[in-house]
């Protein structure tokens, strides 16, 4: 059977058991209408990116950006008890749509942004929509039925600190890339894939001396990716891909944040 | 000491240790005097993507873009002795650049383009200029003496088996990334460090059946990534990174090509 295509349902419109009939709308709705031309009688497959997705049947069409749908089935995949949240400096980059892409591909737990004394510009508030819809695509794409987090760490190191402290024992390892470590200093992927851990990666340029020693003194590790200065998302796909990769073998020597 | 620029001088016009001066001319040598603004006396660093280096000292300027150098230090650095060698599906994509960036970085020995069945569009007949000219960027970026070696291979799978096949013994692992492989197939890092190694990665869509027989039957070993289909760019990042880690472990259990 070829792949079903997948609509995202936000979370708080994803009907409940005993009532399983809902409404799209909006771009999902026009996609699903005027580009794909479904009818009723089609099946397609609807993700809330919180873990919940299923089967439903197009039941009624209202204009071109309304589908009345009713569950076929509802399924609940599991809060990964497991995975990576990447801290990254702020840049001006072309390429963090891309980097939001590959961390819903790769299973990252969250991505959040912060600024680090490098960084060119600043970063928003708080995390825009269009990132979050852009990890909608990817989880179309993939078959993800969960959304990483995404948010914007305030107060440069010391909002990273903070990230780190709390919730208490939220996080099972803290580590910063940081080209002052030694280049021996790897990570070791089966300790990325133990638990929910941390690492943070400066903007290209890297992290200053100061920022790199205040974490270290919060008990971050400094890890190394090797003597060649990687991009900035090229260091953050090497790390979501080391963990995605260890938590498929199987080890899981355990961690803790030091 | 900060990073020196980088500057690429063609292969054909690395001068002799005997008489070491070059003429650098055209793009690079306009960056170097119109954007840098470098004046005689400076030093830079050239490097010819075939792992030999050197400091240079500016001596003279004629024009806006024809520089004068002389070697201070000349270095080869050589040639690596393991490696990936990635032979991509080819696809209309805009992430074709973004690779050749991450090829460099993550120290490929080659990418190879060849046209799939699922395939959108043909490649050209044979690697662009264009394509190498990414790969000098990158090169410059992050301080690599070597350029991976480009090409495009046709004849589809037929193509691939010809080349895993000649010169005889050069290959020591030949794989293929297929959906149709066990999700629990994973590659093994140590093995894809060990010696030079040819993966060959579908177009978006992946193999068709037939083409992984085919490869299956000359000995090429089906991989898995996991059960989420990746993204071509993805997919063969995500290999690049694992043999890039593992050429650092120093764990080389060897692997030849079944």
């Amino acid at each position: 059977m070829p792949r079903l295509n997948s609509y995202h349902l936000s979370p708080d419109l994803w009907p409940a058991d005993a009532a399983p009939r809902v409404l799209l709308a909006g771009p999902e709705a026009r996609h699903l209408l005027g580009v794909l031309r479904a009818k009723p009688g089609d099946i397609l497959r609807l993700f809330d990116g919180q873990g919940r997705w299923g089967l439903f049947r197009l039941v009624a069409v209202s204009g071109k950006d309304k589908a009345e749908l009713v569950a076929q089935s509802l399924e609940l995949e599991p809060r990964p008890a497991s995975g990576l949240v990447l801290a990254l400096g702020w840049n001006k980059s072309s390429r963090r749509d891309w980097l939001l892409e590959k961390a819903v591909e790769l299973d990252a737990l969250g991505l959040l942004f912060w600024q680090a004394e490098r960084s060119q510009g600043e970063p928003p508030a708080s995390a825009k929509g269009s990132w979050r819809e852009k990890c909608v695509q990817a989880a179309k794409q993939c078959g993800s039925a969960w959304l990483p987090d995404l948010g914007v760490v305030a107060g440069g190191v010391e909002g990273l600190v903070r990230v780190a402290a709390k919730p208490d024992g939220w996080y099972d390892g803290c580590y910063m890339l940081d080209e002052g470590a030694p280049v021996d200093a790897l990570p070791d992927p089966a300790s990325l894939a133990a638990g929910r851990n941390l690492v943070v990666i400066g903007p290209e340029g890297g992290l200053e001396r100061r920022e790199a020693g205040r974490l270290a003194q919060a008990g971050f590790k400094a890890l190394s990716l090797g003597p060649r200065p990687l991009r900035w998302e090229t260091a953050a796909l090497y790390c979501l891909g080391l963990a995605h990769f260890a938590a498929r073998t199987g080890r899981n020597p355990g961690s803790t944040c030091a």
